[in-house]
C-alpha cells in the first residue's frame, strides 16, 4: 500500500451522546444539553485529541408524534438542545484549531441568512467553519414552520440544490483583494471585485452581494449525507465531505468506489471529497471492561424509550409482550420497505424478541465496535486500507465519557500506527482535511486555470 | 427628587462606530468589522465600564440603491459586518456579566428559529440575552429574500406583533421545574409542565414545543424602537426596553410621559419598561480637546459619502455645487414630509449649504454632545432628573476610541455623582436592568396573582 493514508476524524457531539439512555448514566450530566460547560468540555477534549472537527446534527422540533404516549418524557434524547449555529461561535471563542461543523436545513431556512451566519462563523473561528447541508424530514419540523406535512422528496432536493447554489454564490461576492482599506485615498473596496449574484431561480430570488466578506477559508467546508442516488450526485458536484453510514466494510467499499468515480465529471479529483462513515466505539482497557461499559448502558434503557425506536415502523407496541416475537406480520409492504433489509434479516435469522430488537437498535445498531483500543483500531485501519473510507465520524454513546475514552485510548493507538496526526497540520479546517484552497469563481474567470495533462 | 434614579447604559457596537468616516480614522482598524478581536476588545471594555449591555443593530443586505454611484466603495459604513446572532455567542463565551442584545427582523425570519437562537444565547451567556425586535425597511433587504419590494408598513407591523406572540409563546413551552432529571425513576421531564403552543394565526402556524428550555432569565429581554403610534402601543404591551431617538429634552420628556402612561392598560408598572434614547458623546479632557476630536473626524468625511446621506431625500446631488444652497425646492410634499421637520427648519434658518447639511447629518446629527465629562454628564443628569429617560444607548462615533473614552472619562464622573453603579447588581441582564423576573404564562394560571390594592 506504500505510505499510509492519514485518517480524518470528526467527533459528533450531539447532546449527551447517541445512546438513548445516555442521560441516565451516572457519569453523564443529565442537564448537559442546556449547559455550555458540557459542550465546551467535550470540544476541548476533542481538540486535545486533534480531531479534525466537532460535528453537530440538528432537528428543528420535538418528534412528539413519533413516539408512544409517555415515552418522550422518559427520554432525554433530542428533547432540549442548544441550537448549533448559536453554540458553535461560543465554542470557537474557546478553542483554536478544531473545525466546527453545524447542520442547517435547506427546507426551513433562507439562503442569505445561512450564507451570512456561516461566513461570520468562519471569521470568528479564523477559518474553521463547516456547514452540514440537510433537507429535514420530520412532520414535527414541518409543523413548526407553517406546514402540515414535510415537503416531498423531489421538491426538498430540488430546493436544496438551488439553496446551495445561492449560498456558494453569495460566498463569492467579494473576490480576493476586494477590500482595499485605503484610508488616504478613501477607497474602502474595489468595485471591480465586488459581485452582485442576482439569482432568480424556481425557489429563490436573491440579489446580494453578501454583507460579510474576507472569509479565512475562502468559504466554509461543505458536508452532505449523500446516501441516495440524488444525494451522491449532489455530493460529487459540490460537497467537501460526506457523512456516510455503513455497517459493513463491503457496503462501505462499494459506496466509496461509486462516489469517487463520479468526481471527474465535475472536474474534481479523488481527494477533493472525503468520505467519513459514522462509527460508535465502546472502548475499554480490556475487552471485558469494554463489554461491561456497553452492558451497563444497555441496562439503563427504559422499555418505553426502546419501543419509541420501533414506533416509526411498527406503531405503538406498548400492549405487546416485550419478550415475544417481533410482529413482522404487522408490516405492510410499504413499512417493510422502509424498515431496512438488514433488520428484517436479523429478526428472521435470530428470531429476535421485541426487547432484543430495540436493544439492538438503541445500543448496538449501525457501525458499533466494542473492545480494546487495539481491537477497534484494527478495524479502523482495515477500513482505511480497503478504501472503504477516508476517516470516521465518531458518534459516542455517552458524553463526556465517549469522547474522553477515545482521546485517552484510541487516539494514541492510531498515532502509534502512523494512521493519525500528532499535531494539526494547518490553521483552517480546509487545510487540516487536506482540501484544496477555495478559488473564487470570478478569480477563476479572470485567470484561466492550466489544463491538466 | 429624593435618592437618584440609577441610570441604565447600553453600548451600541455596530461596526466601527456611527460616524460614516470612522474607518478612515488613524486609530480605527479599517477591517474591524470582520475581526473578532475588534468586537471582543470593545465588549470587554464596555464590561469593565459596567454597561448594562452591548447592543447590535443590523441590516440584512447592502443598500446599493440608496447611494450615488461609486459612493459605497468609498464608505466603510454598513458594508461588511458580522451577523449579530452569530457574533454574540462568541462574545458571551469571553465575557461574564454584560448583557448581549442582537437585532433580528420579524419580516425575514421564522419565529421558531428566533425563539431557539435567543434561548440558546440565554443559556450560553447564563442569562444575558436580549432581542431587539425590528421589522426591516429597505428594498435591499427585500431583494435578498425573494421579494422585489419591502412589505408595506401595516403588514410588517401585523406580522411583527404575531411573530412576537409566537416567540414568547414558545419561550414558555417549559414551565419552571419541568425538567426532573430523575435518573433512578427514568423521568426526564414532567409532562404536565410541558406545553404545546399550537399557534394558528394569519401569518404563522407553529406547533411547538420549543426544543430548548430552562433559560436562566425565564426568557430573553425584549427591545423595541417604539417610535410610531403603533410602535409605542406594541412596546407598552410587550417590550422591556425602548431604544428611543430624541435630540431635545422636551421631545424626550413628552415621549417618556406618553409611553409610561400606556403601561397600566397592560397590567404593567411604570418601571417595567425602560426608555433609553441614543446619545453620541465626543468627550475630551478639555472642551478644546473634545472639539478637536470632533473636527478631526469631520475632516475625514468624503463628499461622496456625505452625499449618500442625502440621497434618500434628494436623490443624486453629485452635479451640484457642494457649497451652494440645499435645493429644498427639489422636494415634493412627500419627500418634505419624510425629511424631518427639524432638518427643514435648520436648513431654512441657517441657510445651510449642501456640505454643511451632510456634515451636520453625518457628524453632529441626533443627540450629540461634545465636551468634557462634566459637561456631558450635566446633560445626562438633567435628562434623568427631568424624566426624559431611564438611561442612554451610547452610539460612539468611532470604535474602539468612543468606547474607551466613555469608560475612562464619563463612567467615573457618573459614578462620582451617584448616577451609575460601581459593580453589577445581578447575574442576569434582567436583574441588572431592574426588571421583574419573568413568570411563565402557565405558572401564572396555576397560581393566581394577588390583586393589587
Amino acid at each position: 500500500m506504500g505510505s499510509k493514508r492519514m485518517m480524518r476524524l470528526g467527533m459528533s457531539m450531539r447532546g449527551l451522546g447517541y445512546h438513548p439512555a445516555a442521560w441516565r448514566h451516572p457519569d453523564v450530566p443529565a442537564n448537559g444539553t442546556v449547559s455550555f460547560q458540557h459542550y465546551l468540555r467535550n470540544a476541548q477534549t476533542a481538540e486535545r485529541g486533534l480531531f479534525d472537527m466537532i460535528f453537530f446534527a440538528d432537528g428543528i422540533g420535538i418528534r412528539e408524534h413519533d413516539a408512544p404516549r409517555g415515552a418522550l418524557a422518559r427520554s432525554g434524547y433530542e428533547i432540549i438542545e442548544m441550537e448549533p449555529l448559536t453554540l458553535l461561535p461560543a465554542l470557537a471563542a474557546r478553542t483554536s484549531r478544531i473545525g466546527l461543523v453545524a447542520t442547517a436545513s435547506t427546507t426551513y431556512n433562507e439562503p442569505y441568512h445561512i450564507a451570512r451566519k456561516f461566513a461570520t462563523l468562519d471569521l470568528i473561528s479564523e477559518g474553521r467553519a463547516g456547514w452540514n447541508v440537510v433537507t429535514s424530514w420530520s412532520e414535527a419540523e414541518a409543523r413548526n414552520f407553517n406546514r402540515e406535512h414535510h415537503l416531498d422528496y423531489a421538491t426538498r432536493y430540488e430546493r436544496a440544490a438551488e439553496f446551495v447554489e445561492v449560498v456558494t454564490g453569495l460566498w463569492d461576492s467579494w473576490e480576493e483583494g476586494a477590500f482595499l482599506y485605503d484610508k488616504a485615498a478613501g477607497r474602502f473596496y474595489d468595485e471591480s471585485r465586488a459581485h452582485v449574484l442576482n439569482h432568480r431561480g424556481k425557489h429563490f430570488q436573491v440579489r446580494g452581494p453578501l454583507n460579510v466578506g474576507e472569509m479565512p477559508q475562502g468559504r466554509p467546508v461543505l458536508f452532505q449525507a449523500g446516501a441516495s442516488e440524488q444525494g451522491r450526485e449532489m455530493a460529487a458536484a459540490s460537497a467537501d465531505v460526506i457523512y456516510a453510514a455503513h455497517d459493513t466494510i463491503e457496503a462501505a467499499r462499494a459506496y466509496y468506489a461509486d462516489v469517487k468515480r463520479r468526481l471527474p465529471t465535475y472536474g474534481r479529483d479523488r481527494d477533493d471529497l472525503k468520505i467519513m462513515p459514522a462509527l460508535r466505539p465502546t472502548v475499554g482497557r480490556t475487552a471485558a471492561e469494554a463489554r461491561a461499559k456497553f452492558e451497563e448502558l444497555q441496562a439503563l434503557l427504559d422499555p418505553m424509550v426502546g419501543l419509541q425506536r420501533l414506533y416509526g415502523t411498527f406503531g405503538d407496541l406498548t400492549g405487546h409482550d416485550l419478550d415475544g416475537p417481533v410482529p413482522l406480520d404487522r408490516l405492510g409492504p410499504q413499512e417493510l420497505k422502509s424498515f431496512s433489509d438488514r433488520w428484517v434479516r436479523l429478526v428472521r435469522e435470530k428470531n429476535l424478541t421485541i426487547r432484543q430488537l430495540y436493544e439492538h437498535q438503541a445500543g448496538a445498531g449501525g457501525f458499533h465496535l466494542v473492545g480494546t483500543a487495539a481491537e477497534i483500531v484494527d478495524v479502523m485501519e482495515a477500513w482505511m486500507e480497503a478504501e472503504a473510507c477516508d476517516g470516521f465520524n465518531i458518534t459516542p454513546s455517552i458524553l463526556p465519557g465517549g469522547c474522553d475514552d477515545f482521546v485517552a485510548l484510541i487516539t494514541p493507538e492510531l498515532q502509534r500506527r502512523g494512521l493519525f496526526r500528532t499535531a494539526y497540520e494547518g490553521r483552517t479546517l480546509r487545510e487540516n482535511l487536506g482540501l484544496k484552497p477555495h478559488v473564487n469563481r470570478y478569480s477563476r474567470q479572470a485567470v484561466p486555470e492550466p489544463v491538466s495533462a
